[in-house]
C-alpha cells in the first residue's frame, strides 16, 4: 500500500505542475522523467500522474500548455541567483521565483518569470526549485522555516541547492527534503557574478544521481560544466577546497603585487608577465588590473572567501591535515575584514598586505 | 685616445663578425643595429666598422657572405639552455657552443653548431652571447673567473644572462660586462623544459635597451614574449616574483589535493574541476595528474624552487614587506628538501603536507 | 508555586547574603551561607529556612560534630579529578566521588571519600559539586543527561565545573543548572597534574559571585590562585587565550631545539641558556629535557592542546582576529596527531618539526 | 723587527699555557696569565718575556698597588656598553672606553674611566679589550677599519666580542684577530637594558677557552651566567636560538592579549593570569603591563628584534630546518617595521596584531 498511499500524496502536488508542463517530453534528456503519457490514462479526471519512484522516474502531463520544460523556481535573487534565473527565463522555461526582499524578483517577472508566495508555494508550484542563498542560516531557514520549500515539496519534485554551505548543513537540508519524499541535489557553484551572468558557472553537484540527470539540462543553460560527486556533503566539500585554494592564490598574488611595486616592479607589467606563463589564471587577469587601481567591486565578497577558507580550516580541523599556506592566508583575511573591507571583493585582500 | 684604443681593440672581433654578417640589413628588427652601409665607406680596408657606440649602434660589414645573422654563443647546456641553443640552431643560425662538461656539446654540434674551448673564446668569436648557468656562482665564474666571458668581450659584442641569479650577481656581472666596453642583458626566463623546447619561454630582461632590441629577434625565437624592465636587476626582480607566487601556488594546491583526497575526494577531480574555473593555470593541469600519481620528474627542481622563495624573501625583507603565505610556503618547501626531495621536480612539496 | 517556592529558597540565599557580613561569620568566608542556625537567630523575622532539599548532609547543623565544612562532590575522576579530589579529602572535607567508570573512586573511597550512584545523586547529597570532564560532551551529559546533576541540584546548592569547555557549552550548562535554582560557576584549571597534586592550580573562574566566594576556599586548597572574571564564558576564554599562548610557545621552544641541534649547539645547553634569561618559563624547564630524551609521558595530552587551538582560533574567527602565529602553531599540533601523537604529551609536537 | 718582536711576545703567550698549570696560579684562574712575574720566576729558562706591548697597564705586575685586575678596554657606549662597563668600574676596574660619539664616554670617564683615541689605542692598552657594537658591520669597521682594534692586538691580548653578530662575521673578525696573535672571544649576552644595568646578563662565548678562562671574573661582573659553546659562531648562533624563540613568544603573546582583550577579557588580568602558570617568564610580567599601555620605551629595540629572526631563519635555511612559527613571527615584525615601530621596544609587535 505504500505505493499507492505515495501516489495519493503525491496527487496535489502534480496535479499543479503538470499543468505546466509539456504535453510531449521526448526531445531532451530532461522532459523524459516527466512524460505521463500512461499516467493520464491511468488517472484522467485528476490531471494527475502517479509518482513511479520504482519505475525510476516520475512523469507528467503531455497536455499541459506549449511548453516540454519543466516548471523551475527559484529562491534567493542575490547577484548569483538573479543572472542565474535571467539565464533560465531567456532559455525559455516558465520561471517563478522568490526572494526574500520582494523588490528583487520585479526585474524577472518583467522579463517573464511569475512570483511566488512563499519558498513552498514555489516549491509547491514547480518540478524542479533551485535556490541560491547566502549562507547555511538563510539556505535552512529557506528550506525548513515557516513557509520553507519543505512544505511545498513532494514526490516526483527536485529542490536544487547551489548556495555555498557546509557539508553539515547541506546533509540536514538533504534530511528534510527527501523526508517530503522529493529529491534533493547540492549543487553549489564555482564561480561569480560575470559566470553566471555569462552562463559558464561551474557545478559541484552530490546527492540523487536521478535528480542530477534532470536537472542537467538547466545546470548546462546557467553553467558550462558540472561535476557529479556522489553522495551529499561532497559537493560542498569541492567547493570548500576550490575556495581554498582560491584564497590563497589571491593571498600569494597579493603579496607579489605588492612586493614588486614596493621594489620598483610596475604592478601592471606584473600582472602582464603572471599572465604569460605556467601560473597565468583567468582570476589574475580578471582581478590583477583592479587590485592595482585599488578597485574592490564585489563579485565574491571578502567576508564570503574568508568564511569559505574558515570552514575548509574546519575540514581540514576534522581530519587533523595540516594547511599552513591557507592558515596563513585565512589571517589576511581577518585583517582585510578588520579593515572594514568584508563587503568589498575578496581581492581586497591586497590591502592586508600593504602596511602603513 | 680611448676612443681610438677602443676602436682598435674592436677590430679583430669585429672582423670575425662580420664575416658572418648580412649585406643588407633592413628587413628585420634585429639586423638594423648592424647595418654597416655607411661604415663601409669609412673604413673599406679593413672590411671592419668601428665601434661607433656614440653613433648607437655597432655596424658591420655588408659583403660577408650568405647570412645577415649575427654570430651567436650559448653557454650553459644543462635541459634550459641546449633546448634554447637547439631552437636558435634549428632557426638557422650559427651558434657556438661551451659547456663546463664538454660531453654536453655533441648532440648540439651535431646539429650544426660549433664548440669553443672557453667561454672567453665563445664571446670572442660571437656577436651576441647568452649564458643559461645553475646559480649565482657558476653565472658568476663563466663571466668573469679563467677563461670568462669577460676576457673575449668588448665592443659592439652584448652579454646577455638568461639565468636566473639574484639581483646582486646581476648588477655585478654587468658591472664587469660593461667594462670591457660590452653591453649586458639581464634576461631571466620564466618557463621550465617544457617550455624551453617549444619556444615558449617569457623573457623578463633588463639592462642595455639598445642590446634589448638586438636581441629581440633571438628571444622570439626561443621564446613566445619578453619584457623589458629597466635597470638590470629588475628582471632577476620580477622572475623572483613571480617564483615566489608560483612556490605559494603550488603548496596551496599540494594542501587542495591532499586535503580533499583526505575527506574522500578523488584528486584527479579536483585537479578537472580547478581545471575549469577561475584558478585554473597551465601548471596546475600539467602538474596535477602527476602529483596525483607521486611522479615528480624534474622539470622544475623542488631545490631551485625553495632557493627562490629564499631570495624573495630576502627582498621582502630588505623593504620589510610581509608576505606571510610566502613565508609558509617556503616552510613547506624545507621539509620537502629535508625528506631528499631536493632533485625532484618542485611539485613534491606535496609530500611535505602529506604526514604519515 | 514554583515562585513561591523559589522565593522561600531565595530569602535563605538573601540571608546568606545578609549574614555574611555578620560577626558570627567571621571565621570563613566559605562556611557562612551554610551556618543556618546561626543566621536563624540572627534575623528570625525572616523566616529564614533551610536549604531542604540539601537534607542530611548539606545543611551543616550545628551540632554535627567537629566540622563547619561543606559537603563537597567530585565528578569526574582522572589524572586531574583524582588529583583534586584527593587533596580535597586530605584538607578534611566530606567528598562524595562518582565515576563513569566506577574502578576509579575506590583509591579515594580507600582515602575515606563515599561513592554516589550517579552525578544528580552526588548533587542532591551535596552542598557544592565540582565537575572535571575530559570535553564539552562529556561535561554537557554529566550536567544534563541522564542522572545527571541537574536531577539532583535545586536552590542553595552550587555546581562548579573545573572541566575546560567552550564558552557556548559553559553557558549551556549553566542555564541548565540556573534552571534548578542552584548557582553555577565554570572554573577551569590552568595547570595540569603536577600543579593538580600539589594543589597549585589556577581557576579562571566566572558565573555566580556568591558561589565563587562559597568556593574559595576549596578552590585554595586545589590552587594556588584564582581569578573572578565576570560572566559565564569568561573563564573558558581566558584559558582558551593562556592555552593559546602556550601551544606557540611550545612549537616555537621546539623550533628552536631543533634548529639548535641541527645546527650543532647541544640542545640540553639551549635548555638551561633559556633557564635563565627573560623568556624563561616552568614549562620550558619542566618539558625541556624529557623533549630532548625524546620521552612524552602525557601531563597535558597533545590532541588536547590542539583542541584548545582550535577553540581559540575560532574564538579568533568569531571576532575577526589574526592570530599568525596561533594559526602556524595550530598546523604542527595537527602534524604531530597525524603522526599518531595525539595522546603523547603536547611537547611531542617537537616531532612534527623534525623532518625525516 | 715586527716579526721577531712577535715572536717573543709570542714566547709569552706559550709561556702563560704552560704556567696555567702551576702551583703558584691556583689562587684565580684569570690573575695567572697576566702575573708575569712569577711566571718568569718559575721557568727562567724559557726567556719568558712580559706582554711588553701590554706595557705599563697590561702588565700588571706584582708591585703595582693593590690590583692584580687586569686592564680592561671597552669599546661601543651605547645602552648596553654604558650599563656594562659601568658595573666594571664599579668592581674596581681600570676600564679605557672609546665610542664612535664621544660624549658617550664622558660619564664613564667621571666615573673613573680613561678615554682613548681609537680602539686601536684602547687594545694596546688593555690587556682585554670589550666590544658591544651595534650590528655587524659596526663589529666589523671598529675590529678592522681605520684604527681598528686589530692594530692595537697582539700576543697576550684578548678580544672579547659581546655584540650580536651572525657566525660568519664572527668568524671574520676571530681570524683577522687572532693573525694579530691575540685571542679572541665571540660572547653576545642574554638579556637586555635591565639586566646589563643589573649585572645579570647571561654571556654566550665561544673561541679561545683560555681567553673565555681569563675573561671569567670579568663576564661574572657583568652578568649572571656564562656559557662556553664552543667553536667561534656557536655563541652567535645559540643567541640567535634564544631571540627566535623570544620573538616567537612576544608575537603570540601580544595575539593573546590583542584577541583576549577584543573578546571582553581584561589585559592587565591576562598578564596576571599568565604569570601565574607554566607559561609565565619574566619577559611577559616585564613587558606586559607597559604593553597594555601601549608603552614602548626601547629596551631592545624591534629592530632588532626583527633583524635577528631575519638570522636565525637564514640559520634555518642553512641546514634546511623548517620554523613555521618564527616564519611567522617574522611577518609580524616586519608589518611593524613598516609602520614604523623598529625604534620601539620590540613588544610594539603587538600594533601589528592590531588591526584598525
Amino acid at each position: 500500500m505504500q505505493h499507492v498511499a505515495r501516489m495519493s500524496a503525491c496527487r496535489g502536488a502534480m496535479a499543479q505542475q503538470l499543468n505546466q508542463l509539456a504535453p510531449s517530453c521526448s526531445s531532451s534528456l530532461f522532459t523524459n522523467p516527466f512524460r505521463i503519457q500512461s499516467v493520464r490514462s491511468f488517472s484522467p479526471s485528476l490531471h494527475v500522474v502517479a509518482c513511479r519512484r520504482s519505475s525510476i522516474r516520475c512523469s507528467s502531463s503531455s497536455h499541459s500548455g506549449d511548453s516540454e520544460k519543466p516548471a523551475v523556481g527559484f529562491l534567493g535573487l542575490g547577484i548569483m541567483g538573479t543572472a542565474m534565473a535571467t539565464n533560465l527565463i531567456r532559455a525559455g522555461y516558465n520561471v517563478s521565483v522568490w526572494n526574500r526582499n520582494p523588490s528583487k524578483c520585479e526585474p524577472l517577472i518583467s522579463q517573464g518569470a511569475s512570483g511566488g508566495a512563499s519558498p513552498a508555494d514555489i516549491a509547491s508550484q514547480c518540478n524542479i526549485t533551485f535556490a541560491m542563498l547566502a549562507d547555511p542560516a538563510a539556505a535552512l531557514e529557506v528550506a525548513s522555516g515557516k513557509g520553507g520549500v519543505i512544505h511545498g515539496l513532494g514526490p516526483c519534485k527536485g529542490y536544487v541547492d547551489v548556495s555555498t554551505v557546509d557539508g553539515e548543513t547541506s546533509k540536514t537540508i538533504s534530511g528534510l527534503v527527501k523526508a517530503t519524499g522529493a529529491s534533493f541535489l547540492e549543487a553549489p557553484v564555482s564561480g561569480s557574478k560575470k559566470p553566471a551572468e555569462d552562463g559558464t558557472l561551474i557545478f559541484l553537484t552530490a546527492g540523487d544521481k536521478q535528480l542530477y540527470e534532470q536537472a542537467a539540462p538547466l545546470l548546462d543553460i546557467m553553467g558550462k560544466s558540472r561535476f557529479y560527486l556522489g553522495e551529499v556533503g561532497n559537493g560542498a566539500a569541492m567547493k570548500l577546497i576550490v575556495n581554498m585554494i582560491m584564497g590563497s592564490m589571491m593571498a600569494s598574488f597579493s603579496e607579489g603585487l605588492v612586493l614588486g611595486n614596493k621594489i620598483g616592479l610596475d604592478p601592471n607589467t606584473i600582472v602582464e608577465v603572471i599572465s604569460q606563463g605556467a601560473i597565468s589564471a583567468p582570476m589574475f587577469s580578471m582581478k590583477g588590473p583592479s587590485m592595482v587601481n585599488k578597485k574592490f567591486s564585489p563579485a565574491f565578497p571578502l567576508k564570503h572567501q574568508q568564511k569559505d577558507l574558515r570552514l575548509a580550516l574546519q575540514l581540514a580541523e576534522a581530519v587533523s591535515q595540516s594547511v599552513p599556506v591557507a592558515a596563513s592566508a585565512n589571517e589576511l583575511y581577518k585583517v582585510a575584514k578588520c579593515k572594514g573591507l568584508g563587503d568589498q571583493d575578496f581581492s581586497a585582500v591586497i590591502e592586508a598586505i600593504i602596511s602603513k
